[in-house]
Formats: structure tokens, sequence, C-alpha cells
């Protein structure tokens, strides 16, 4: 793989402390030509599953040869292994707790490495930070050119921890039941409804209608932009990264809803009828089975 | 125009999302050379306004050639154009909702482009993500030296979306009647009243006393600098981007005064008389005429 | 000095204004290659001691020959001077008022110059914003190898402000008596104890047991890694900075504890006595001698 000299970030560091500046400053020492580009550093705390969606967003807006080094690493320190994963022309420096669990469903070959190879880590390596003095100068080596293999010995793919990640049920009625993965910057709320779960619901009809019910608020069609209502009106459309988005128009879906994430959201066929409107969530997950 | 190879981010995005992130990821895959910088991203959602005074308070600090990426878009995926505007040695990159007012009030000749070329656009163009999609890979082709005729047509400027920027009005009594228009980080209040509204005020005599009343507080004299009072005491003077600014020194001026973005502040000649500031806001306001 | 090519900047601006931009702008205009890194921008508000103990924790992480330019600077526009200071192989451009006290406790040689020659500076100087008119442009021109001594005259140590930073104490008790000097994104506690001091109570036997006390809680022993606990335990390391930490596993220590800034924290020989843990602070700060 031919590096495009890029290297970036995914952390839950933080913009407060040093911490993001130090690692950059560890791969400028290694590669004084590196391009490093943040992709967030607000992951919530520990929050494994989140940055697993958001690499997973991002990474392949990236050229090709790019290195994403993402550390959400409650584990620290402790017993958990750090990967390198090669795949879709990408390479992923991470501990290995999940993080690239949505990435590895993607199709296509995949090459895991072990990161075990002191030659290519700092001299001195804490108990607390491997970010800086594990992955960053990994990282920074492969941006080189360096061949994964150099770092430490091949895994298996069955061998990596995989969080559970479950795309939308369908209950008894015929609904699709997902709910909500991720809250951005604005509000608007992301659901694990892709476009393909619409499309089974709709037979491939794009033509037919469907309701969205989101706690005791429901939305009709799935419109082209936000504009598609008048600002302050709820709206379902597909967000930039390909899922059923439920947004307001120029305003926070997630306060005008008082939602949080994890919280169901139903898309059925046609107008809702009231009585499916009326029965509680706790019993269309009872008789959901998975899609 | 020699592009810098630099170009300039503004987004009212925030940092916990991936969206600047691969907004970066995208241009450098069309120019592995540019040189990105950060203005803000943490404008209010859909402020344009305050947008608007943020990127002319930045441009003009970046080289010549440099291409300003502005996205605060309520507008997206509907009717709103987005334009190339080649000004002052610099391009701006924008949706036209109002966002360059500023900056076209400026002097110079200004050549506004719309943007509409799908050929330098990403190959998939999402109705909820144009800066991802034709914002930013149009201006890492401009970045490249792309003329920005080959992005789409010529526009007039009366054409142009503007917003109606006021400047400071003159009360009855040939006070100035400005307002607070931005407040920073640090709590200093920046207002809409420039050095040359004071000039006309003291008939350029820059010896004469003015007073400035906010609220119920007045503060006498425009000072050299936040330490010319002691700390913790209010102090008038120019800031950083030519405005009158409102400060309290190594404090907060916001939390001191309790007072938000659009509140009035009056300028006076000499000392503030007793029957001027009792006068209440409402009536000064009423016998306003535009400066 | 080789000139690395990168700048570093620390700063208490904020990311919500176009200040930090526009210091890159700046810079980029007369060094068009520098590669600009933000260690932080979230120092709180004329944090001077804080902003000294981050820029002595990230410097040394940076290639030698890196410039530093710290923006902390309640005094701007006053008496206080700009000065650059060379040390460890790497140069500080900062405002003299204590922010680089704690990279000067180091070993080694200083030169230390008063940054003052106006053909590196803006050719407009404002009194409110040093950091874009003259620490940003002085910078960028040392970026380019420019002698520190074309900046000003030659300055002595001596002539430095220097901030009173204190190690930890010694109590009656014969126990340190130190304290919380910052705390993380992470809610990490981190404290003014360093591996020095410890091993000089346990008199260099690493296999010695002591105890923290932090308020009415108590940890024993120091751990290698934050999961040495339980999730949600409290565990006391050292952490990445060389200084010993107080955590909770996958949690929030500063939450977990209820403690601020400069609250104190004690380490005993062995168990804590229960008559030493009734013991008041008050007391023991009373009877401490300085280390």
């Amino acid at each position: 793989m031919e590096p495009s000299g890029i290297v970036t970030l995914l952390t839950d560091f933080g913009l407060k402390d040093e911490y993001v500046g130090v690692m950059k400053g560890v791969m400028l020492g290694i590669n004084p030509c590196v391009r490093i580009v943040d992709i967030s550093h607000a992951v919530t705390s520990f929050d494994v599953v989140h940055a697993a969606f958001v690499i997973d967003s991002a990474f392949q807006f990236f050229p090709q040869g790019t290195i994403h080094v993402a550390v959400v690493d409650p584990g620290v320190g402790g017993a958990r292994k750090i990967v390198c994963l090669r795949k879709a022309g990408h390479q992923f420096v991470v501990p290995d707790n999940g993080l690239i669990s949505m990435v590895l469903q993607r199709d296509g070959q995949a090459q895991i490495n072990l990161v075990t190879n002191p030659d290519y880590f700092l001299k001195t390596v804490s108990n607390t930070f491997h970010g800086r003095d594990i992955l960053a100068p990994a990282a920074a080596h492969l941006s080189l050119g360096l061949s994964p293999d150099r770092l430490g010995p091949r895994l298996n793919l069955m061998d990596l921890k995989m969080l559970d990640l479950q795309g939308p049920a369908i209950g008894s009625a015929g609904e699709l039941i997902g709910k909500i993965i991720a809250i951005d910057h604005f509000g608007n709320l992301i659901t694990n409804i892709d476009f393909s779960a619409i499309e089974k619901l709709t037979l491939g009809n794009p033509g037919m209608l469907v309701s969205m019910r989101l706690g005791a608020c429901k939305i009709e069609g799935i419109s082209k932009s936000y504009d598609s209502v008048g600002p302050g009106c709820p709206v379902a459309l597909f967000g930039s990264r390909g899922f059923l988005e439920i947004s307001v128009n120029q305003s926070n879906a997630s306060l005008h809803f008082n939602v949080r994430i994890g919280d169901p959201i139903n898309v059925t066929l046609g107008l809702i009828s009231v009585a499916l409107a009326e029965n509680n969530d706790h019993n269309l997950r009872k008789k959901a089975r998975r899609l």
C-alpha cells in the first residue's frame, strides 16, 4: 500500500490538555512530512461504540493509503492488545476493543497485525498513554511506508474483539424497529436504519409512503432535504452518512423530541395506525425478530 | 490569482462529529499539498450574521491567494445557490445566504461565479452536507489554480443575498447609538462602532473625551489597553478587529454587565449627563436616525 | 539551532473566535512551509500557572528546533515584556509573566532575548492582540532560521518573572504534603508529587507500601495502570507526565472525590493510621516544612 502521508486522529481526549498535541509532536519527530487531520477528540470518554461509528463514517472520505489512529482506550496499560488493520486501501491503528467493528463489517479482505515491536514505540512507554507512546509512533512509521508485518505478527480476524452492532429489527406488524445511534452537534438524530432496510420494507418501491414513530410523535414520509419542511418542523431524511435521520429544520431535534441515544424509532409502511402508535416500546421489542 | 495553497474553514459544525475532518479528507484527496486552517467551527448553529462578521475579521490576515470556505448553511439541499467570490486578492466559497456581506462592503472589484459544475464536486452529492460534497472539493480545485469560471457562470453582485448590516445610528442629542455585535471567548463586548464613527463624533479631535453608556453603567474615555485600568475594572478600547470594545480587565465583561448580542451601547461627547443617562433605551432608539 | 519548521501554539483564546486562525494566517504569510500544531487553546482565561505546567509537559515530545508560542497574557498592551527563550534545543516565544517558569527549572543553559524589533512584527501592532501582531510573526521568522539576537537584546535569567512553583512539603509525621495542580479532561487528578519525592519517602525501596489521603478518602499503594483496579474504583499511579495521579478506572476522579485544583493530597509510608487520617489539613500544613 502506497501511503498517502496522511494520519487521522480520533480520540476521547478532549482539547483541554496537551494530549493530542504531543501525539502530533511524536509523529512529526518520526515523519516530518506527515499530514495530520483531526477527526474528533470529543468522543464521550470511553465510548468505544460511538467511536466505531465515527471512524467508519469518516475514513472513506480520505485518500487511499491513509492511516487512521483511534484512541478510545479504557483498557490502556492492561491486557488489551493494540492492532493494525489494513482494509479497503486504508490502515487503522487501534486498541483491540471493538473500535473497528463497523469497518470490519465492510466487504473486502483484511490484514491484521499485532502492534508489539518496541522498535517502533517511544523509548519509554507509560502505562497510561499508549496513544503517545505506541499508537502515534507506530502510525508515523507506517506513514513512511513501513510494512505492518514489521509491527508484529499476523492475527486472525476471529481473534479481534467485535462489538455487537445491531441493525434494525422487524416487529410483528412488519415494521422496522431501529434506534438512535448518534446525535450530532446540530441535534440531528442518526438511526441504525440504512437505505437497504427501507428498501426491504417498501419492497424496492421508492414511491411507497413510510411513517416514522419516535415516542409519541410521528413523521410521515422521507424527505429530500431539511428545508423540505418549514423552519422548526420535524423531517426524516437520509443523512450524509447514509442512515435515516430525524431532524428539525434549522433547529435541534434532540431537544425537540427530548430523546437520547438508544431510544427506539419505528418505521411503518403507509400511515401509522392509531393501534400501532399506542403499542408501547417494550411490547414492540419483545415481539421483534432480528432483521 | 496565484493560489497560496491555503484553504480556511469556518463552519457551525462543532468539533464533536467527523464533519470537519471529512471535509479535510476530501480536499487532501484532490490537492495533497493543500494547507488547511480552521478559523472556527463554533459559530452558533445557523448564525449567518455572526459568520459574516468572523470571516470578514479573519480573511485579511491570510496571504493573498487564500481560499476561504464558510459553511453556515441552514438552506442546504434547498434552493439557495453556492457561489465563489474573488475579491481583494482572496477567494470565498460559500452558500449565497449573506455570509460574505461584510467582505462585499469592502472597497474593490468583485468577481462572482455560481458553483454549479459537478465536474468539481464529489461524485455523489448528498442533500444534507454540501460542505463535504460541493464546497470542499470546489475549494480544493481552486487551490490548485482552477479558474472560478470553470465552476459556473458569472453572477452579478446585485443578485447576491445581502444582510442588512447596520452601523451605529445618531441619536437626537448627537450621540452614537451602536450595539453589541459579538461577544468573544473572554467575554469582551465587540460593538458595531468603528474608529471612523468615533472620529465623526469628536470632529477629528482625538483629545476629546467620549463616554460610553451600557444599560445603567457608564465608562468614561477610550483607553489604550486592558490594563489601563485595574483588574476587575471596565474599560473601553479599540479591539484587534478595529471596533470599539467594552472589556473588564482580566475578567468577563459579558458577565459583569449581564448583556447580550444586540444590546445597545451609546457613545456621547464629554461626560454623560444625568438627564441623558436616565433616558431609557427605547426612547433613544425611537429618536435615532441612521448614521 | 536548526529549526524543525514546527511552531506550537498554546493559548487561552478558546476556539470560538477567529483569534487562533488569524495567528496561523500571519505565520503562513511569513513562512508558507511552517507546520503549526495546537497544544491547547482551552487554558482557563489568564491562568498562567496552568499554562506553565502544560507547556512544560508538552514541549519535550516535539522535535528539537521546534518553536513554542504561548499566549496566556493578561498584561497584553501593558508594561510586561515579550521574550524569546532558547533552551534544551527548543525555542519559546512568550509574554514575560512566568509562563516558562517550569521550563526554566530544567537543567541546561538558557539564552533569553527580548522581543522588541518591529522589523519582525506586523506593520500595525494593536494593544489587545500581541499574539497576532508580535508573537506569531516573530515565531514565524524564527522558524525560517532567524537568530533570536535579531529580535532584541539579551536578557538575564534573573530579570525574568518566575512563578512560585512549589513541590510537595514534608509534614511532621514524615508524610508528603502535595496538592492537585491540574485536572485533565477525564477528571484525573494530577499532583505536584513526582517520582523522586516518592523515592525519598520510601528511601529508594520501591517495594514499600505508601498510602494516599485525599480529604476523607484513602488509597493504598501506587498501581501500574488504571485497570489495576475494577471499573469505578480509585487508583493512584504515575501518569504520563511523570507525576503521581489519582484516577478512578473508567470514570471521573474529580467528580468522585469532589475536589479542586489546589486541594491537598498526602502520601504516607505504610497504611494510614487512624490518628493521622483524623488530623485536619490545616494542622498538617502548619507543621509542614518545605521538601
